[in-house]
């Protein structure tokens, strides 16, 4: 029955069940984790021929010896590999070391420091940036760390609200980007549409300053299905807006190989490459195109990749049901909190009812269950609602994922029936 | 005969044979290059079974998944091996990518951003670096880059002319570090002495500013000879002048095993490797493990470690023979060039008589030699003397090491000859 028709003695009753439950629960002793979106070792085990896989060929395919140093922008067979999972052409692809975060941090970097074009910060006010929420934490990490102002939008079923978008880069001064997720998002899992990947295309004309799309596609391949939603090809459009200088994509093998130790690559226009490759080459002479040639060797083609993603489909597939499964069974329909079924991905976003995230985690904490803080989807860690919690099922166990979301769904009940039973507002 | 004691007649026809000699050396249309400090694939090859050396096992001694996320300092097993190179407790090691230079550009950027204890760039003036010249072009241009302005100091056999450093440090405002490469320095290949050292830890006591000794210690264990010079331990001068907040010491193993797909480290005080620590999550999960995994399999210990570079000692000395050999034999005593017979690292450096080594160059350049160039190894590519030449015989073979030297001491016959013909001053 959902909690707003209950009247005072149900809740009282419901929450004296409630109160007992996780009674019982504190005494299971639990020790449980969903807080990080990484693969488990089921997941990593599948590209241990990685190590080996080259016996003994190190070179390219155009003869470079990948041991020594050299080529800023990498293999252009790991170019040519990696630009399918983009949908862009293999020449506008950068392949680079280990982590997507770290290119994410130098394009913004070297943006404010010195511009694609002109440098972001000689404007009059601090440079900001449109956030959509809840959002990825290590995006919002980069902006602060970095002096930039985060200024959220909300995120819709189908991308970050474009009304909102436009406006805001409009109305403010020196909006210098946004930060994007476009399929399977972190962490409501939503693909956006391709209506939003026009207007996205668009929205870097509307804006005063040197404005860059930030596009994290870190789950371009990462479908649960195989008749999961599609991404549109954001290129195209910026082609055809002819914005292509203000997108920026960016991908990594660390949730298709090993999580740390895999590829990273980003995608943008030819004239950018040049910019950023001057700017990396005083901090670097070069990737380590070693574990660019193993990649290629292992997957071979994009077809490979697929097949290799499909794999960790069937791993993931069931942690997301018990996740899902047990919502439905345990919280649906109760008007306890809302969630989205995402076809993707790495996690799933549950809100609370207003203002109960935090007591939510805290009573998870407190029985040994460890959720990712409450607001560290939200810039500056501030869930004004406070209702978002983001579940992460991928890397435990199924039955640790089943133990958690057991404990989790109580502890939500917990939280939500003491809320109404000392508000007093009661529904029939 | 020094070329100092030829009278007019002896010049000419000195200078018609070299002449000659050139236009013969122009028919054989060489190609040759003698530009970069890279490992020839005769060393690459050395350390082949890195590939495929962890047989599946991805756990480190502490149970580590080395495949996933996490641990921003590296691997405890591979702090342990590379802090015997460096001379250093393996805790205050952190080890990370595959570039040396990248950790290096991070500490600068980070202490002039943000300071290990307060930014640099809140000075009155532009911050400063001391560069001991001839030095590396690429810490050169990290400072460039960056806008600290460099201030150049003579670089003596036994180290930077410590007299200079210790009075610039104390008259110019806003000095924040020095640039050493402390054992066979690129590229005068000399190794600083015991005193060099002490003076090196005390002088971060006369700076006004936080001043860092950026002690890159790339050339650790690249001895040519057992009995080639061995390098005192900074660590153990700074702990007793109490400046260990100030040095910070840098290796990698690109010239150990592979040249760009190796391991890289840095070693500092524990309260520094916080703040780095720190900074570096902002932007990045942590560096590849699975390379560091197999760096400490390859290796075993530190042993194993200095059994390796005794075969490149072998690969390596042939090289540096012919260089040397031919330098003796063709310019010994005639007083066209100053040189010095490094022990170990990648380098020799050659000094023409004053306002030559552009000529040099371009002289071989013209024959199909390609050599560093000129002003390379000065700040803002600019040697006031015009007379510094680095020759780096590791990447060819050793034949063509022998052709690029005979070409060279011709260009340098013929350089100095032109010279002292134009200018109509004589001796005896």
């Amino acid at each position: 029955m959902h909690v707003d028709q209950l009247d005072a003695a149900q809740v009282a009753q419901a929450l004296a069940e409630a109160e007992s439950d996780y009674q019982a629960l504190l005494a299971q002793g639990l020790s449980l984790d969903l807080t990080r979106g990484k693969p488990s070792a089921e997941q990593t085990n599948l590209s241990n021929d990685l190590d080996g896989i080259l016996k003994g060929h190190y070179a390219a395919q155009d003869g470079t010896d990948v041991r020594n140093y050299g080529g800023l922008d990498g293999l252009p067979e790991a170019k040519a590999l990696f630009a399918q999972a983009l949908q862009v052409p293999a020449d506008e692809m950068l392949i680079a070391g280990n982590a997507s975060l770290t290119l994410m941090y130098q394009v913004i970097d070297f943006a404010l420091r010195f511009g694609f074009r002109k440098a972001w910060n000689k404007g009059a006010s601090t440079p900001k940036f449109l956030c959509p929420v809840p959002g990825y934490d290590r995006h919002f990490a980069i902006c602060e760390y970095l002096g930039i102002e985060m200024v959220t939008l909300p995120m819709l079923d189908d991308g970050p609200d474009m009304d909102v978008a436009e406006a805001l880069v409009q109305e403010l001064d020196n909006v210098c980007g946004i930060w994007c997720v476009p399929r399977f998002s972190n962490p409501t899992g939503c693909v956006y549409s391709e209506a939003t990947l026009a207007r996205l295309a668009e929205l870097p004309k509307l804006a005063q300053n040197d404005f860059i799309v930030m596009y994290d596609n870190a789950y371009a391949v990462h479908a649960l299905t195989d008749d999961a939603p599609a991404l549109g090809n954001i290129r195209d459009y910026a082609v055809a807006a002819g914005t292509e200088n203000h997108i920026v994509q960016f991908g990594s093998t660390s949730k298709i190989t090993f999580a740390g130790a895999g590829v990273a690559f980003l995608s943008t226009s030819k004239a950018n490459l040049a910019v950023l490759k001057h700017h990396l080459g005083f901090q670097t002479i070069g990737p380590d195109k070693v574990n660019q040639l193993r990649h290629v060797a292992f997957f071979q083609n994009h077809e490979g990749l697929m097949a290799h993603m499909t794999r960790h489909a069937s791993i993931m597939k069931p942690r997301f049901n018990a996740v899902l499964t047990t919502l439905d069974a345990k919280l649906g329909g109760t008007g306890m909190g809302t969630w989205i079924s995402p076809e993707g991905g790495y996690f799933v976003s549950f809100e609370t009812r207003p203002g109960l995230a935090k007591t939510v985690i805290r009573l998870a904490s407190d029985a040994g269950i460890k959720l990712t803080p409450a607001g560290a989807t939200f810039p500056y860690g501030n869930d004004p609602q406070d209702s978002n919690i983001r579940i992460a099922p991928s890397f435990p166990s199924i039955a640790d994922v089943q133990a958690t979301m057991d404990a989790f769904v109580l502890c939500v009940r917990l939280a939500t029936l003491r809320s109404l039973a000392s508000s007093g507002t009661f529904g029939s």
